[in-house]
């Protein structure tokens, strides 16, 4: 089996090597024979998506490289596209996608990650750190106490590897924890799980709110004005899912009035956040620069275990775990 | 027994009124007939203090009510002072108190809640949140990766309550923890402990260092601008202790040359912190208004059954858990 890795040019902190690929190899059960190739020019591109069967990369280069109708030409006999990444909201809508072509994301790669930084969001809510960072940039010594995350509630919206992990810790340290998600199963780490349709119902309960699901278009402004205005007076919120969960300017008014005391996001619209723009100064919130699920130690890692695995499933015929469905989105 | 309550006049967050007392009464073992009185002003501590055998209050109005010589023509009957501090620091020296008496700080209050900022600390250092804080003042996207705490190590100096928690949660997430305290006793959360007079040895492998120490002479400018020097570069340091345990300067000055990494510090000289303060300013510097430990739920009550469990030990003869040696200075 062919594969290529096509890397982004410049990024020295997520590129994959073949030192990674060896050591990879060497860990994992063998999907068959695979010849690998590298490149992050233009140049490697071109000669190995030619006879790539599975091509490794970026959401940001398929979206670049396979404008609509482009594939079938430039890469004949592709099938399978893994992405380094969980979320690939960036590739919808998919009708660049032939439906014989599987798309693969790398979901599981980021549970501990973004468990520790769901965890330090709410640690940081509780004891007002978004305040004081505003405080310090008008340089104001301003006290406020806060108690501990035990017998408090969260409620966390998507309950996938980001949000299962911040399910996970928030149960350890003593929170009652509500889920969301598209349909109401249990979930081991929550104390109740609602349908997404019963949002409304839940969130007048929700002294912290913690966004950590896909964006598709089902999520696409779900926390909007009005079920800001749902969350009791005093509540904080997390956002590590994408900023078109929310509706971006309603959480600004809502922490200028006064109805949030706090919010901690790690994605904003747009991404990179231009100088300037209204987020930066809004009291109570801090701007985390899309970070927090990224372990630099580890991604690699198992990314390239994930993709091992699939490609194993593939080769036996059994459902592969990291297959993205285009018309859900995730 | 009489026992007089000496609230600070406003303060209405840590006022400990009747109805605490009752509530800790009814939960705690009786230590015998109390009578208590309550007062916030000058008259009420005027003519509670000429009769009171237990005084209860905070370490700002014992500095202020007792002058050195003051106390036997004040306060006659007096026996105990309780404080509802853990670190009385500001008491030192202790010239104003008559060796007869008895001083009780309320350490053990604060584990719940110090446990969580330390742990909080230490995932915001991991995840460069300080670093993020001074890159939103100046409306910059300046994203950097952080690893997760498992394998990573902290040095604790100081084993109370509060380092005793930080171990506890440090330990819990996979990290090695390196205690510091006067003498090497072994501690159930750290992997190794040292003698204060070991802190060169252990300074070199601290890539994380949480001060937790109390304030005395022996800690006074403990963590120096040499010793800053040993930390490895790129350090990442806390401070939960009093800010006169470091030299403030010099982790200014090792934060903007970029041999620390960030910090995130609870405690400043002088508290309040004025506006035009150097620290408020310093990049990756974190500024917390000295609210690390107290949980304004839970603060009061555990402050009273720590008082009632120390009565009861005196009722009986029993060491004090909480006694201060003046000698010592905690």
């Amino acid at each position: 089996m062919r594969i290529h890795v096509q890397n982004p040019a410049g990024d020295a902190v997520f590129a994959i090597t073949p030192e990674h690929w060896s050591a990879a190899v060497a860990r994992n059960p063998e999907p068959g024979r695979l010849d690998v190739s590298f490149a992050s020019d233009d140049a490697g591109f071109a000669s190995a998506i030619r006879h790539a069967e599975v091509l490794l990369t970026t959401t940001k280069i398929v979206k670049e490289r396979f404008p609509a109708g482009a594939l079938p030409g430039l890469a004949p006999r592709l099938r399978v596209i893994a992405c380094n990444s969980a979320g690939l909201d960036r590739l919808a809508p998919f009708d660049w996608l032939p439906r014989e072509i599987t798309l693969l994301n790398n979901r599981g790669t980021h549970a501990g990650k973004a468990g520790e930084f769901a965890l330090m969001s709410l640690l940081m809510l509780a004891s007002h750190i978004p305040h004081f960072a505003t405080a310090q940039r008008a340089e104001r010594w301003e006290p406020r106490f806060g108690s501990v995350l035990a017998g408090r509630t969260v409620c966390i919206v998507g309950l996938g590897t980001l949000g299962g992990a911040a399910a996970h810790h928030a149960r350890a340290f003593g929170m009652r924890v509500l889920g969301v998600r598209a349909s109401p199963a249990p979930h081991p780490d929550c104390d109740e799980v609602l349908a997404t349709t019963s949002l409304d119902t839940i969130l007048p309960r929700a002294e912290f709110l913690l966004l950590a699901c896909p964006l598709t278009p089902a999520t696409q402004g779900l926390i909007d004005r009005r079920r800001l205005g749902l969350l009791p007076p005093g509540a904080k919120v997390v956002n590590m899912a994408r900023g078109a969960v929310w509706d971006q300017d309603a959480v600004c008014d809502a922490l200028e009035a006064g109805h949030l005391a706090g919010c901690v996001t790690d994605v904003t619209v747009p991404e990179p956040l231009p100088s300037g723009h209204r987020l930066w100064r809004t009291p109570g919130l801090l701007v985390v620069p899309h970070v927090s699920s990224d372990d630099p130690n580890t991604y690699t890692d198992r990314t390239l275990d994930i993709l091992l695995a699939n490609l194993v499933a593939m080769r036996d015929g059994r459902p592969l775990p990291n297959r993205v469905d285009p018309d859900r989105g995730y």
